[in-house]
């Protein structure tokens, strides 16, 4: 077989098949086949796309490129919950301990983020103690004793994908649905779960902006995961503003716990319910959907769902004390207040602009050698629909200097305010299963 | 400027500036931009295409990365001829010394080839003595004095040309007709040539297999010529079955001589007066094409012609005593016939295949470190249209073996026989100017 014949197939329409698909990934992944082969390879994919055969096919080749866990020793079916990623999305610490408290197992591995905020392991070492560098051993226990564990990603997880992102990124071949869909679900089923519950944003500070784009990625991603033996279902929710009121990652720990006990933060209360009930039906404990959403809402207000977490934290060395007393979480010396110039509704937040101006604060990693900041961040004072008055504060930045210039600069970038009140974005657009 | 943005500017159906051709030209042939960033965007240029005036700035852009030739100090308008290459195409030894007989100045630079047969100097040197390597004050000289000289390609000419067909070569990225037809003529426009007469190949031993393949390619390397203040014409003509009877190396010097004798080889005799009309109009040397015809024709039948070819070779050191005697040119010691093996008309010659059975006799180079044997070849008997009855010789294989079993089943593989009378293959379909 022949790279260059490959390339030609794919540049002309046909479908690859799973031989020469593997014989691309285990090539490129050994360095026998060059990069600028693969990149043209790319390119031509980005043009003639990939069937959901393809798709899967290259999925399991990164997947059996490098290393998986195994999770068998776990009782029960694992679900996994997995999101394309926004601001201020703190869901995961929602729906683990919500599905927990009925008893779902949560086996998950994080990764560390680069970029706006921290990502689950950092927001985790907000609480003192919190340890992610357990055993496998201690890992398994704990899922099997609480149902809930998280660790740090350990071991060489489809080192394929890792070098064709990298690859992509610098050919402008990025934005290739099969592509990204492939590169999201070889980490979730080299992770070890038995079934995925996906929450895709959509939206203005969604990596995919339009209802279309998000569709088809999650429907390529559900058609994946179902080819390769997991039950896959995938909610379509709203990016077009920050997930709550907190971006950071002592703030949104704080956050998140304050839902668990029972806050009414419509968004984040909603979306983890719903991702919840789907997770626990597929884990089978549950009939059906509606029964879930029932009983994991009941978990909330007597206090099951707030426990399970607070017995996680503690299994995994975390100082519980700063769990029940949320006021010792790590916090900023000055809260800056930004205000508004003008009188009206908010229209828009751009929840990237709400990110970078986080990551100014310290909140996030520019760099993979920045330090992590966990006290500081932001806190919305006014969403999209909110009404404001000129001098009313918009949102406060939690900063250690007095005058936070660029953050307070990009976040005031980030509100449109308009003189008519706009209308309600619907929080769930749609369910692909 | 980032090379990713460019590639994304392509990818999504732009046009690039000069400013970013230019940018990743001399970037990748410097080094600072790297092969898998290049091979992207070919890719993306592959599907999304260039417009006349990118595809003359990408030319433009090769010729500025090397040297260039400076024919200045020769005398009147240098018109060059190129042909897109074929089996049997000896059209340069005929319209040189057509066009020389009548005032044009002919200033070749060629290369050696590689594939079926030598390339122009490969052949040239059949004639013992022949010395292409002459100084470029000898060349310029010789032009002057004779109006014909050739010479071996010095210089490092279009470098970017080089290094991104040879990463096209391996990436799928060849079949592009804005990026062959930058490809050819950055070479011409490097040659120094004032005006240039193109004879573009169509059929199935030619690289564009289709009229309308060969068509948009000639356009595009028209377009290109007169975007860059080249006057330039393209001949379409056909390359169904190989050119004249002749293939090899001394033996299509021998078949050029012949013609230009005036002999009656109708596709050499008549597409070389048409692409010497041309080459002569473009030089000014006649006010139009049919005077211009009408004076070379006379000039072949009046020995003229002849007389300016042999002028060239004693120039350059040849043997004319060859030229005179076409006999002492080098020939092999075995004439093998290759016989039909049924009765019916030629209905296609597989131009290809009669170049590879060349190639096995050792008329052509393998690879780079091949030698050249200038006295092995093929004469065909029979073209297409022609009647052969069972046990006819199709045609003789000149060859160093008394039987030369390779060659001998490639050769009678080209022949296609069929009962009834295919009909005539027009030898020219269409002028682009």
């Amino acid at each position: 077989m022949r790279m260059v014949d490959v390339i030609e197939k794919k540049r002309n329409g046909n479908a690859l098949t799973e031989e020469e698909i593997r014989y691309f990934v285990d090539g490129y992944t050994t360095g026998d086949i060059p990069d600028y082969q693969v990149s043209a390879l790319m390119m031509a994919v980005y043009f003639q796309g990939m069937s959901d055969k393809e798709t899967a096919v290259l999925t399991q080749a990164m997947v059996d490129s490098g290393e998986t866990i195994d999770l068998s020793s776990i009782q029960g079916h694992k679900v996994d919950k997995h999101s394309t990623g926004g601001v201020g999305d703190k869901i995961s610490f929602l729906v683990g301990p919500m599905v927990a408290s009925v008893g779902v197992p949560v086996a998950k591995m994080s990764g560390r983020g680069l970029g706006h905020t921290g990502g689950t392991i950092d927001k985790l070492e907000s609480i003192s103690g919190f340890n992610v560098e357990i055993t496998k051993d201690e890992f398994i226990a704990n899922v099997n004793k609480n149902k809930l564990a998280v660790a740090g990603q350990t071991g060489n997880l489809a080192p394929a994908d890792k070098k064709l992102y990298a690859l992509r990124d610098v050919t402008a071949t990025v934005d290739s649905i099969p592509l990204i869909a492939g590169s999201i679900m070889s980490k979730k089923i080299a992770s070890g779960a038995d079934s995925i519950v996906l929450d895709v944003k959509t939206g203005s500070g969604a990596f995919m902006k339009t209802l279309e784009d998000s569709e088809a990625l999650a429907r390529e991603m559900v058609a994946i995961g179902k080819n390769l033996g997991r039950n896959t279902i995938a909610v379509i929710s709203d990016m077009n503003q920050p997930l709550g009121y907190e971006v950071g990652n002592a703030n949104e720990i704080r956050e998140a716990v304050e839902v668990l006990q029972g806050a009414k933060v419509n968004d984040l209360r909603e979306l983890s319910l719903e991702l919840s009930a789907h997770m626990a039906v597929l884990a089978k404990v549950f009939p059906d959907y509606d029964a879930a959403y029932k009983q994991i809402e009941e978990n909330i207000d007597n206090g099951k769902a707030f426990e399970a977490f607070r017995t996680f934290v503690a299994a995994q060395g975390g100082d519980v004390a700063m769990i029940d007393d949320l006021s010792l979480l790590p916090s900023a010396p000055y809260a800056v207040e930004v205000k508004a110039q003008e009188e009206g509704y908010v229209n828009a937040i751009d929840a990237a602009s709400i990110g970078v101006a986080a990551m100014y604060l310290g909140a996030g990693r520019a760099t993979k050698e920045s330090e992590i900041n966990h006290g500081v961040g932001i806190s919305l004072k006014k969403k999209i629909g909110d009404h404001v008055k000129a001098g009313e504060t918009l949102l406060v930045l939690h900063s250690e200097e007095e005058e936070p210039k660029d953050s307070t600069e990009k976040a005031l970038q980030a509100y449109e305010i308009s003189s008519g009140k706009p209308d309600d974005l619907p929080l769930i657009y749609k369910v692909i299963r």
